[in-house]
């Protein structure tokens, strides 16, 4: 730290030369982020000082989390549903394991989760000391439904399945695996961490939410396709006393005990995730999902009449292709099989693509 | 959802009847989170769309969280710690646990800490399938020095002290710690999530941080006494290479590894945490800091006056009385052995002191 203090106009002008290192969105394809929403700002500036990791103090911001678990509770089918705002999908993974874990009540506890699923399972799995067993894809870089069962034993404790895979945007075979967990009384859970905000949008999905019964905890985060402020996450939960198992004795806070990851937590997000869902309701946010999918729709063509095509057809709007070079200036990814990978975002506009597709046909 | 969306007008007019039910700073003693500092909330904006997760899009935020660490580490006597932003002390202090458990290799770990710890530990053990041990308080309310040996057996990979408890804001005997860490070779953890940003510019304290060669790895928290917007917490560590232990590798973002918990992670308090730091300097903080250490005699000694005398003298501004009754309209808190406990933050003035005695001679 530096001895003496610094001028509010030197520190700003020092933090805005900083920030021109950032990238701007506007070339950006590789982010399952985007610009929070207007609306989601300003809720957030009006909430700044709250903690949620105290609600006794803020009850009015803790009512909020309440509303926003009861709004996307209601979106996949289950109005009752039990949850909490979280750091991100991260976050909500590893409870959902630690909850399954603790309901599994096996001693050497394993779970089983796609090839496909986020690193953050690694993560989860190595933190809960929890044996991982990957099930491998099928052609369509899907959770090959017939290969599930046989990683299945007795110590299995959870099940996972992905609506809307990170790299190729399909959805697992969440029915299968729902008749599973049912059959088998095994804790299912569904990372919805970015198709969550979107599947329910987009007409004529397969059911991957509560409607399916075997269905026990779903991850989903506003500040993804929500267009929230940073961080907003959400875990859902079937029944309310999942959450037994990770409460703590909470002594000198205005609430005797509580269940999430981590303790002080902000409510200015979570205030910008409840925004935008009611500043656009179900209309507005279908609107903004159909005009993402078309604009996928949009690269996908224009990749395949330049000769990339998509690697598979994708249910949300993250598409990969054969392509192996990426355009000058721009920012796309690289999924583990090599494919590059794109996310059409809200700040990804048609002009975007088509500038894109430009450079496309320049490489 | 709403089928609908709404006006903005309609939004912020329902968010502001919300926001009535929480409870304005003014009359808080309870909490260690304060009003952010303005700095810190310009500074937030500012940032308010980056992403430390995906630290290659937003270099120039990333090189903030850098400088973060630089000067919190330099302030802790070790200008070359390594390590990041995490979302408040209950992450930094998992983290670090899953540090030692990995570096101590044994198959049933435990953590030896202090009864006086603050109940993330309860939840770091259970999420990480730790068993924890814990060593009584002496007549101060610190970790008794003298019993921490016999806790010890040759599957402790850990060893944790409390610089600030958040009951009696004490500190732990961390030099009798660091030197059982440095002669049995065990990883070591000080929690100094709140007297971390208050004991560096107390004059006469006992040392705490880095300067003791044993202590491992801290955590302190710019979103308590740092007066930045929350979530910011920080955890640092004495060796680049403990973070190792708790990379997972990242497919399709522009970093191939990364150590966090979280995935997702806002840039926008960790510039708001460096722009306090940045814009107060030492000599700001210094004399923040002196105005709640003087806060906190004043409570002491007018508490006294009316006949609840201190529990125990502290060490940073966390106040706990003998004093059963609580003044109407005030928040305070209980510690677990009943006690009256009160923070004077930064939003504490000497005003509100006043008044709080006031009422408690009307009680």
């Amino acid at each position: 730290m530096h001895k003496k203090g610094c001028s509010e106009e030197e520190l700003f002008s020092f933090l805005s030369s900083v920030k021109e290192n950032d990238r701007a969105y506007n070339k950006v394809l590789s982010s399952m982020c985007t610009i929070p929403h207007p609306v989601a700002v300003r809720a957030h500036n009006m909430f700044i000082e709250t903690n949620l990791g105290d609600p006794g103090l803020f009850m009015g911001t803790a009512s909020i989390e309440e509303m926003l678990v009861e709004r996307l509770g209601t979106l996949l089918h289950h109005k009752k549903a039990c949850g909490y705002s979280t750091s991100g999908g991260t976050e909500s993974n590893i409870q959902a394991l630690r909850i399954a874990r603790k309901l599994g009540n096996s001693k050497c506890p394993n779970v089983v989760v796609p090839e496909s699923a986020h690193f953050s399972f690694d993560k989860a799995a190595d933190i809960l000391a929890m044996e991982i067993r990957t099930v491998p894809s099928d052609d369509k870089f899907r959770m090959d439904a017939e290969k599930i069962e046989e990683k299945i034993d007795k110590n299995t404790v959870c099940l996972v399945g992905v609506a809307g895979t990170t790299e190729y945007g399909v959805v697992d075979p969440i029915e299968a695996l729902s008749d599973i967990a049912s059959d088998r009384d095994i804790f299912l859970h569904v990372d919805a961490a970015f198709g969550g905000l979107v599947l329910p949008f987009v007409p004529h999905t397969s059911k991957f939410d509560f409607e399916l019964a075997g269905v026990s905890s779903l991850s989903v985060d506003p500040h993804k396709m929500g267009m929230s402020t940073i961080p907003a996450g959400c875990l859902l939960v079937r029944d309310p006393s999942y959450f037994h198992s990770t409460e703590v004795d909470t002594p000198y806070l205005t609430v005797q005990k509580e269940c999430t990851l981590c303790g002080t937590r902000p409510g200015a997000s979570v205030a910008g995730a409840l925004a935008v869902l009611d500043f656009l309701g179900e209309e507005g946010m279908a609107k903004i999902v159909d005009s993402c999918m078309e604009n996928t729709r949009r690269i996908i063509k224009g990749m395949e009449n330049a000769g990339y095509p998509v690697a598979t057809m994708p249910e949300v709007n993250v598409a990969s292709f054969c392509c192996d070079e990426t355009p000058k200036g721009w920012q796309v990814s690289r999924t583990r099989l090599g494919h590059m990978r794109t996310v059409c975002m809200p700040h990804v506009t048609k002009d975007t693509i088509d500038e894109f597709l430009t450079a496309i046909g320049e490489m």
